[in-house]
C-alpha cells in the first residue's frame, strides 16, 4: 500500500484513529501493524533523507547470491552439509533436549491483524465406528502458519520495493525474485519454505539480558560490544562461531510473554545493523530470539522500519527464528547446543510452524 | 452420530448416494469419511457378536497406564530420555539427513471431510514500510493441522465408547480421560498435543513392499512374519528393537500420493491386531507408514473399524505417523536411522503437522 | 463441559486469571464465554435450589411443538404465509429502506471466542486473463458466521441439558429433537438454517431507551409495563401485534458498538423471562435488538444463564435478532415497518449473516 | 501472475498436467482456475490483435461513472429508490415468497481453488451454563464468502490490467479505482460490497431453456434475439423494463448442480458482449442467471476471458449474482416478481452470500 497515498483517505485516517489502546504505542512508535498503521508512517518517509547514512541499506541489485548463486532458492539452509551435522552431533553429550519454542494458543501475543483460531469439530469430531466404537476427534485450525507464536521466517517473508510503489515488477525478493514472478493468491509460487533445508547445527545463544543485568527496553539496540560481553562472561570464543552455525540472543523481552501481550507487541530490544552486518560476515545460517523479530523495534533511526529483516532475509537468505523461549538452557547455563528445526514443507508458505529444540 | 439414526433419514441416506465416485469404493469397503459414510457402517453393528474372536480388544478398563501412571499425559514419548537421546546419536555416522514428510499442497489426499486451504493475504500482505520500503508476505491456512498430509497423531486424537452412544462420560481416551473431561470446542482440555515431547529415537524401516516384490495392496495386511522376513532381507536383528525406538512400514501404498489420490484414499495395506500386539510387546514409542492410517483398511474383520488406533494410541499411548516418504532412504539401503521430530506444541491439538527426519 | 470437573483442574483455573481485563467484568457478572468462564459458574450452580421460583422454566417436555408439530424443523418462520406478506406490504407506504443491520469488521465487539477473520487472496487474487487483461478478487472470511456481527440465532442455536452432563441423548433441542441426532462436526444434521422460511413480516420497534430517557445498563431488565410505555409513548395500539409479527428493543446499549468494545461485550440490558412470555403468548416470529442477545445479562436471578435464549428459541422455535442498529428509524420516527429478513440457506448452521431491512 | 513468466516455469507447468480430470475440459477450453490455469492462457494471448474486432471493448478510460459520478462507490444499486421501491411493491399480489438461492453446502460446485468449508466447535459449543443448564452451538465456516455458492458480485470483485501487468498503478476497477488504492491484505479500502444498497426491485425472468426447448450447451451465448423470443412466449414487453430493474436469464445448466459438478464447471452457457450492450443500454441494475457466471464460458471469441464481467461490473457498476435457482417460478409461470436481495455489508468484501428471494 502507497502510503502517500493513505495519507489522503479520510476514512483510513479515521481507522488508525479507533485502534484499540494496546495498539497506540506500538503505532506513534513508527511500525506497522496492517492498513492502520501505514497512515502513521507517511512522517518517516518525509525524512528518507536521512537513511544514507545508514551503511548497510542499498538500493543496488543483491542478486545473484555470491554464494549459492542465481538458481538458489535455499538460501542460508544450504549451509547444512553431512559434515555441519557431524560437526554438531559432537556437541551432544548430555543427550537433554530442551524445547525452544512455545505453546500456539489463541491467547498468544500477535503482530498487526495476524489471527490464531482453532476449533475442534464435534466432541467428538466422528464416531462411534465398528464394534470396536471407535470415536475420533480433529482439530481446525485457521492462522497465519508461519508467522503466529514461535515463527521461523522463510526467505518468502521479506522483501523490498526498488522501483515506483505498487510495481510488482520491482518488488525484490531473495535472488532477485520479484512479485510478479513469486506471488500467488494460494502459495508463494518461487522460494516457498518447503524448499529451505532442515537445519541440524550448532547453536550459540548470546543471553545479553545477563550482560546487561535486566530484561532490555523496547528500542535498545544489542551491539557487537553487548555480544562480546556475553562471550566473555559465558566463557566462549567468538572463533568458536562458525559459517553455518546459528546465533539466538536473549533479551528478557520474552518475560511478557502472555503477561503482558500489550506490552510485548508494543516494540521489543534486539539487534540492528551493526549485529546484522556481524552475522552477515560470520556466515551465519540463522538468527533467533526470545522476542518476536530478533531485531530492534523501532530502529534507532526512525526511517527505517524492520531493516535487518531486509538485510539478513531478503539480501543474504538467512533465515530467522523469532518467539524463542531460552528459560531452560539459560538456567541450566547451556549456551551452546546443537539447533535442531525441520520447518514444516507447506508449499509456498512464507515460514513455518514448528518445536524447534536445543540438544546438548 | 447415532448410526441407528441414520438409519431412518433418508435425506442423510440420500446425501451417501451423492458422495462422488472417489470415495464410494472406500465407503462400500465400510469405513468412514464423516456423516455420510455413518450409513454404510449399520450392516458392520449389525454383526458385532463376531467381535469375540477378535483377541486385542476388550471393554475392559485399559487405565491406568501400567507403566506411565494415572496421571500421565505424555504417553510412550516419555521414553524419550537422555539416555535414549545418546543411544541414538550412535547411529548418526554419515551427518545425512533425510527428509521423510511430504510437502503439504492444497491437491494431497485428504480423509474424509477436512480441508487443507491456503491463501497469501494480498499480493505483498504489507508495505512498503519506511524509507528502506519493506515489503512482507504472510501465509494464511486454515487446515485440520494434526490430521492432513504428514500427520503426527496425538494421545487426544483417538477414544472408545465404552458405555451407552453419547454419554460422554463414558467415552474415554487415554489414560481413561473421558470426552466430558477432555473435549473442548476450542482445543482438547487435557492430552493435547502440547503435553507430547519430541521424539529423539532410533527409528527402524522395515520395507515389506520389498518383502512381497510389488506394492501391497488395500486390505492387505502385513504380519509378524512379513516383518521378520523384513528384518532378514535388511540384515538386521530382532533383538535390534528396544523399548523407545520407534518403528516404520513401507508398504508402497505411498507411491499412489497425487498420482491416484482417490485410490489413495480408498483403503490401504497396513497392519493388523497382530502387528499392533507385537508393537505394544516390544514397547515401541510409534509406528509410522508411508499411507494415511499405518493400519490396513479396511480390517480384515469387517466389523473393526481402525482398531489398531484404539489399540495403539487410546490403551497403550503410542503415537503414530502417517503419510510419511521412505524413498529416499530405500534406495539408499537405510533402515536404521536416528528418526527425530518434535511436534508443534498446540495447545489442545490431537496431532501435528511438521518435518520429520531421518538422520544416518 | 462439565463444570464440577473444571473446578478442580488448576490449569484451567490459571487460564481463567489470565485472561485479558475486558473479559473480566463479563466474567465475573457469572456469564460465559468459553472454557475460561466455566470455572465461575460454580457458584451459580451451587445455588440452583432458587431457581424453583422463576415460573417460566420447567424441565417438563416441551415437545412436540402444539402449534407446528412433531416434524416441525422451520419453527416460528412458518407464521410467514401469502396473507402475512400481504398484510405487511400495507406498511410500504413511503418506499423508504432502513438497513437494520451493522457492517461486518474484524473490529467488532466478539461473544468469548469467537472471530471474525477476513483475508483478501493475493492482489489481484487472479489475472490478468485474456486480451482483455481481466483481473478479480475474492475474500476468504473464516468466522463463526451465524454468531458475529448482526446474528439471527436460528432453531440449532440453543438446547437444554436435561439429564446427566454430557449426554446426548438428554440435552434436548427445539421440537425435542437431541444431541445425538442433530450434532455433528460439519453441520448439524437437523434444524440448520436452511429451514428457516424467509421473514416478510410486519415489524414494532420499542425504544424503551427514550421511555427511560437514557441508554438502559447492563443487567436492566425491560418489563411489559416498559413495553406499554413504550407503546403509548409511540402512539402505537398493543392489539396491533399480531401472530406472526416480530418485535425489537431499543436499549442505547448499540451506541457502544465500536466505541466501548469491552463495555458492549460485558453484560447488556434486555429482556427478561417476563417479556419472554408476554412474547410467546403474542406469538411474535422474532424477536431482535440493538444489543447481542435481546436478553438482559446478567439476568436479575442469577442462577440461570440466558434462560431467554431457551424459552424462545429451544421450546418456542422463535427467531432472534442481534446486533441491530435503529438509528436512523427511530430518527424518523418509524416504529412500524416490513421487516424483511432472508437468511443465508447454509446447510446444518446455527445461525445467519445478512442485511437485514425495515421498509416503510 | 504474467502468463508470460510461467510459460517458463517448468515446476507450474507439471501442475497444470497434474491438474484433476475434471478440471481439465475446463483448462483446454481457454478458461482460468488458478495459477494452474494461467499457462493454458499463453496462446490466447499470443492472439491478442484478432480483438480490435471485438466492439464493446477499449482501453480507454470508463470513469468516472457518466451517472454516478465521480465519488460514486455504489454503481448501479443508486437505481433503488423510493419511487422503484413504491413501483415494485405493485407486483406484489400473491404475497408468495420464491428463495431463489440454493442452499450453501461442502459438496457445491466451487470456481478454481475456492473453498467452503464448516466445522461445528464442539458438541455441544458451550454448556451446560447455569441452573437452567443452557447449551449451545456456533458454526464455523471459512470460505470465500462473496464467491461461493449463491454468489453476489461487488463491484471490487472485476477489474482490468490497463499498463504494464503487475503494475497495480494501472490495475483499474470501477469509477477508476487502481488496485494500489483499493488492495488491501484484510479487505479491500474501497468500494467493498458494504458500500452496495439493498436490492428492492422489479426482476424479470428471460427462460432461455424454454425458448430453446432443452437446457443449453457450455459456450453457447444468448443473443437479443433468444431474449425477445422469450419475452413473447412469456407475454411480457421490452417496454417494460425499466432502469433499475434486474434480468435474470435461465439456461437450464443449473440442473446440473450438485449433480454433476465437474460439467458444470467445465464452462456454461450464458449472455455475451451483445446483451451486455443491450443491458447497459436498457440501464439494468443487475443480472443473474441459474450458472456461475451469467456469462457465456468460453467466451466465443477465444482470446476474451469473462468480458462480461468486464462490461457489466468494473466499467458500468452493474451488479451480478450467480447459481440463482428459477425451478419454482418457471413451473409457477412467474417471470415478473419484486427482487429483493440485501446485502451482508462485509466490509472490504468483494460480494456477499445470502438469501435471495423473488415476491410475487
Amino acid at each position: 500500500m502507497d502510503a502517500r497515498y493513505l495519507q489522503d483517505k479520510e476514512e483510513l485516517k479515521q481507522s488508525a484513529q479507533d485502534v484499540n489502546e494496546d495498539r497506540r504505542a506500538f503505532l506513534t512508535a513508527g511500525l506497522v501493524g496492517g492498513a492502520v498503521a501505514a497512515g502513521t508512517l507517511v512522517a518517516s518517509v518525509a525524512n528518507a533523507q536521512q537513511v544514507a547514512q545508514a551503511p548497510a541499506l542499498t538500493a543496488a541489485p543483491f542478486w545473484p547470491h555470491p554464494k549459492w548463486g542465481k538458481d538458489d532458492v535455499a538460501g542460508a539452509s544450504n549451509w547444512i552439509t553431512p559434515a555441519k551435522v557431524l560437526d554438531t552431533v559432537k556437541w551432544i553429550k548430555d543427550g537433554k533436549i530442551y524445547r525452544i519454542g512455545r505453546v500456539y494458543e489463541s491467547g498468544m501475543p500477535k503482530f498487526g491483524e495476524r489471527a490464531f483460531t482453532m476449533r475442534i469439530p464435534g466432541s467428538p469430531t466422528g464416531g462411534p465406528f465398528g464394534a470396536n466404537k471407535l470415536v475420533y476427534h480433529d482439530e481446525y485450525l485457521a492462522t497465519e502458519i508461519g508467522q503466529t507464536g514461535t515463527q521461523f521466517d522463510g526467505l518468502g517473508h521479506i522483501g523490498i520495493q526498488m522501483g515506483k510503489d505498487g510495481d510488482k515488477n520491482e518488488m525484490r525478493y531473495y535472488n532477485g525474485h520479484t512479485e510478479q514472478e513469486i506471488g500467488g493468491a494460494y502459495g508463494l509460487a518461487v522460494i516457498g519454505i518447503e524448499n529451505c533445508k532442515p537445519f541440524f547445527t550448532r547453536g550459540h545463544l548470546f543471553d545479553v539480558e545477563a550482560v546487561k543485568g535486566a530484561p532490555m527496553d523496547a528500542g535498545q539496540e544489542i551491539t557487537v560490544a553487548d555480544l562480546r560481553s556475553a562471550l566473555q562472561k559465558q566463557n566462549m570464543q567468538e572463533a568458536d562461531i562458525k559459517e553455518g552455525d546459528a546465533v539466538f540472543f536473549n533479551t528478557g523481552w520474552g518475560k511478557l510473554w502472555l503477561k503482558n501481550n500489550d506490552k510485548f507487541n508494543s516494540g521489543e530490544p534486539g539487534i540492528g545493523l551493526e549485529v546484522a552486518k556481524w552475522c552477515i560476515d560470520k556466515g551465519v545460517c540463522l538468527t533467533g530470539a526470545d522476542q518476536w523479530a530478533t531485531e530492534v523495534v523501532p530502529n534507532p533511526n526512525k526511517d527505517l522500519a524492520f531493516p535487518v529483516h531486509g538485510e539478513l532475509i531478503c539480501k543474504n537468505g538467512i533465515y530467522n527464528h523469532e518467539n524463542l523461549d531460552f528459560t531452560a538452557l539459560i538456567a541450566d547455563r547451556k549456551y551452546q547446543f546443537a539447533y535442531i528445526f525441520s520447518p514444516a514443507p507447506i508449499k509456498g508458505a512464507t515460514g513455518s510452524n514448528g518445536g524447534p529444540i536445543a540438544v546438548t
